[in-house]
């Protein structure tokens, strides 16, 4: 221990070498609830990639486990630190390197926030569409490590389709460059993807080449009520089929519409069994938001109100980012599930997530990026109480469960972590299982980078 | 050799073993000039997953080498026939599975051709846009393996942003599933990129999910003449920096409009040095076309001819795409260079091919994806002389140096095969092959699938 904080030591300012207990606890676990964390052995703040390069080296002499981690703000404790850790935080280098509007592309360092880089580009009359909800606080480097989605996904992708190249420090400190600035490239196999969603077990991300798409003009925001979570689905399903391109396609259900009502008195219609927002960024948004009224009033909403402008439109997304934070006041702690089906099964899903609901005795309240159909069912519950604890872990599991029966996946955005080690398994199957250790084996021999995330 | 026949035979129909030496020889090699083809053991042509699983097991058993076709119309040589190999050809799989309008996907099999599947799912108000100029013959099996692009790329991205999910058959026969039917998922490493591009070294691909879009609206295509190469890239980047989002930007060299209209007589503009097409899907696109106009009469052009409807677009597309037809009539032979650049230095790419061809006294037309900065220069010369052959070998490696010089990449779309092997390892470095080549050991331990491919 005192070898290792010595030899870290060696190629870091001190600065950036912290052993605080106080402070090291801070840095302990991300924003999931009930996943382990550990104590680690230190907590490390490099602000270049040779100083990255000296702690894998030094963790690897060593043979010192290393947890990377951006903001923390992670839901599934992929961040979380294990006993006698290095937590390589890279929150500290934060520089944008590069703007190109020619090349449409930034370069940036992994600690910058992703609202910063939005901004930044925004001025040169670009976009950077990967959009979480936590985009205030979360980093590129997490938004790569977690493969990260967002309102926009449904027109604009997820993250992995913004990544077009990546600066990597492998577990024994070597740099690996992967990928390209270019616009396209096919030069052997596509490690750039690899390491999107990798969750830090494979490589730290000390620079990446990201993509960028002109500004688009603002969006315009329609909010229609529905008598039933099964009518917006068939909504949904309509305006897909349409083919209509809306720029953002959001469902929010009454519990969700109450948790916020009580949380910042917004005044969203109180008595609606669902709350459907759909965005357009097109030339016309006011035309295309007409006919997608026109579906659904024809599906059978009660009420469809277009904003008038952009005030408006904020407003009502304003209500739908606040959902998370008005479900933790609930019941003070969430689980927030982020199971993802084929968007014809939306309603299947909710329906059977409400089934659940009531079989556990739970307040769970679905929101979700319905257009993407990935849904976030967000388990409200007493920590305290140790049987509605158990209650909602159960619920947690059926709702996967009835994710993979429904043709869709554990995890839409948010990733494993140690929150679906066992389920991820149960998704890839033994076949997929051993590939996947085979390529963790590839990049981390000594299995030093993240141990006890993803794979169980 | 014998004992193979047999064992191949028993898990096949007999129509399926092709062992006659004349038919075998037609399956030796790609489209591609001057590669290695060795001579085949035995073509197999299965028609199920199962039939693919009998072989793979069998190549595995006997140690026999497997080279994975699809209609061979590859401009690597990466699917080459290698001496005493199994040709595993796909073409007889070739079902789509299902088309599904609300969750805009295709599922298909290997052999299903672009173009069949393209007009499929234009029936029912979608689009699948990856659109190589091969369309008529190639296979999504092929555009899987070498992640192909197209015109459309700049608008519209290439293959590996339409596969959402695998079933590949591994080097010893099992069934491994990647991915998901689902829009977004981040269960685990992303191995569904790792296999688009891979060239069929890891696995044979049997299924693949689509996404689709829906069916945008009729391109309508503009043609702009230039005065000089650097006066047309000038008018590219202008485009692309002012958030201009054309569905398709292409670019024709003076020796690339003369080679057209000598074959076709298309009355393409004979003494303009640079030619470019520019199109937009908009909902208004002679508006579009009209900004794009003007930009490149500022930027130098000498006429700008936007076409009046489909039928005069559809004219002008057609001589794109005979390009490359038109260059190989010039001397008999082709050898079509593959370098992507960043489009800020197109102009630099495009001259410095010019002066490369000065230098070896040869004839190089530029044809160009040029909105993604991805050109073909293409080495016109006579097979049967030596000494030309030579200097089109050099200037072509020159060409690969130089867009590595630019910050380029060696190949935007038509992969690696075995005509850029030793490219590869340059522009990936000894970290990068190393990771590569651990990862091909993953999935085949044997080095049974498609060896001397991709890596030296
Ligand atoms: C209120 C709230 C709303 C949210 N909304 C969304 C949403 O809409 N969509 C969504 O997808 N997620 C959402 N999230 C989850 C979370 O914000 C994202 O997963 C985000 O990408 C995490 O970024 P971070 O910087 O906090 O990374 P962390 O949580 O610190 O780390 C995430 C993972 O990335 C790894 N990592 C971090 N940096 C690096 C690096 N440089 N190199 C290698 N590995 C690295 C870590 O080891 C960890 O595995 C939300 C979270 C909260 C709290
Ligand atoms: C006139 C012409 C124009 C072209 N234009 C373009 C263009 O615009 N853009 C572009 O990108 N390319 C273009 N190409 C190149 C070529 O058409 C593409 O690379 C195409 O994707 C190859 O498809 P294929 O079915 O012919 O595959 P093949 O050439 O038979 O095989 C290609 C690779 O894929 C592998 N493979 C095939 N099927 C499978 C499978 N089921 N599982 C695993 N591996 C498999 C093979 O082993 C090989 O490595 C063009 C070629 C020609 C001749």
């Amino acid at each position: 221990m005192a070898d290792l904080i010595e030899t870290l030591r060696e190629g870091l300012p001190s600065e950036a070498v912290v052993t605080d207990p106080d402070v090291m606890g801070s840095y302990a676990n991300d924003m999931a609830s009930f996943c382990e964390a550990g104590t680690p052995a230190v907590v490390v703040l490099p602000r270049s990639v040779e100083q990255v390069q000296h702690v894998m080296r030094t963790a690897t002499r060593l043979r010192v486990p290393v947890v990377p981690q951006g903001a923390r703000t992670g839901l599934s404790g992929a961040a979380n630190a294990s006993d006698g850790c290095i937590v390589l935080s890279l929150v500290k280098m934060d520089r944008i390197l590069e703007i190109n509007p020619v090349d449409r592309i930034a370069v940036v360092e992994p600690g910058v926030v992703n609202a910063v880089l939005s901004r930044a580009v925004m001025e040169r009359g670009l976009y950077y569409p990967p959009d979480p909800s936590s985009w205030e606080q979360c980093t590129i480097g997490g938004n790569i490590g977690t493969a990260s989605g967002g309102l926009c996904c449904v027109k604009y992708g997820v993250t992995a389709e913004y990544v077009l190249g990546l600066d990597v420090v492998l577990a024994d400190g070597r740099l690996l460059k992967t990928g390209r600035r270019t616009a396209k490239g096919v030069a052997g196999y596509d490690l750039t993807r690899l390491f999107v969603g990798s969750e830090g077990s494979l490589g730290i991300v000390v620079r990446a080449v990201l993509a960028l798409k002109p500004a688009p003009p603002e969006q315009l925001v329609l909010a229609a009520e529905f008598p039933s979570t099964a009518t917006a689905s068939d909504a949904i399903c309509q305006i897909m089929e349409r083919g209509h391109t809306p720029s953002l396609l959001e469902l929010m259900d009454r519990t969700s519409v109450h948790a916020v009502n009580a949380l910042a008195n917004m005044g969203l219609p109180d008595t609606t069994e669902a709350l459907l927002l759909a965005a357009f960024d097109t030339p016309d948004p006011a035309a295309d938001l007409a006919a997608v009224g026109e579906l659904c009033t024809a599906a059978g909403a009660t009420e469809v109100v277009p904003a008038e402008d952009a005030a408006e439109s904020d407003l009502l997304l304003q209500a739908r980012r606040l959902t998370l934070p008005a479900l933790e006041a609930v019941k003070g702690v969430t689980m927030i599930d982020d199971v993802c089906v084929p968007r014809s099964r939306l309603a299947a899903m909710i329906d059977g997530t409400a089934a659940i609901a009531e079989k556990y005795g739970l307040t769970i309240g679905v929101v979700a990026h319905a257009g993407d159909g990935n849904t976030h069912p967000t388990v409200c519950f007493d920590a305290s109480d140790p049987d509605e604890s158990r209650r909602a872990r159960e619920s947690f599991d059926e709702i996967m469960a009835l994710g993979l029966e429904l043709g869709g996946t554990i995890t839409g955005e948010h990733g494993v972590g140690v929150l679906k080690r066992e389920w991820l398994a149960r998704e890839l199957g033994p076949v997929g299982v051993e590939m996947q250790r085979g390529i963790k084996q590839v990049f981390d021999p000594l299995g030093l980078l993240n141990p006890g995330k993803l794979f169980a």
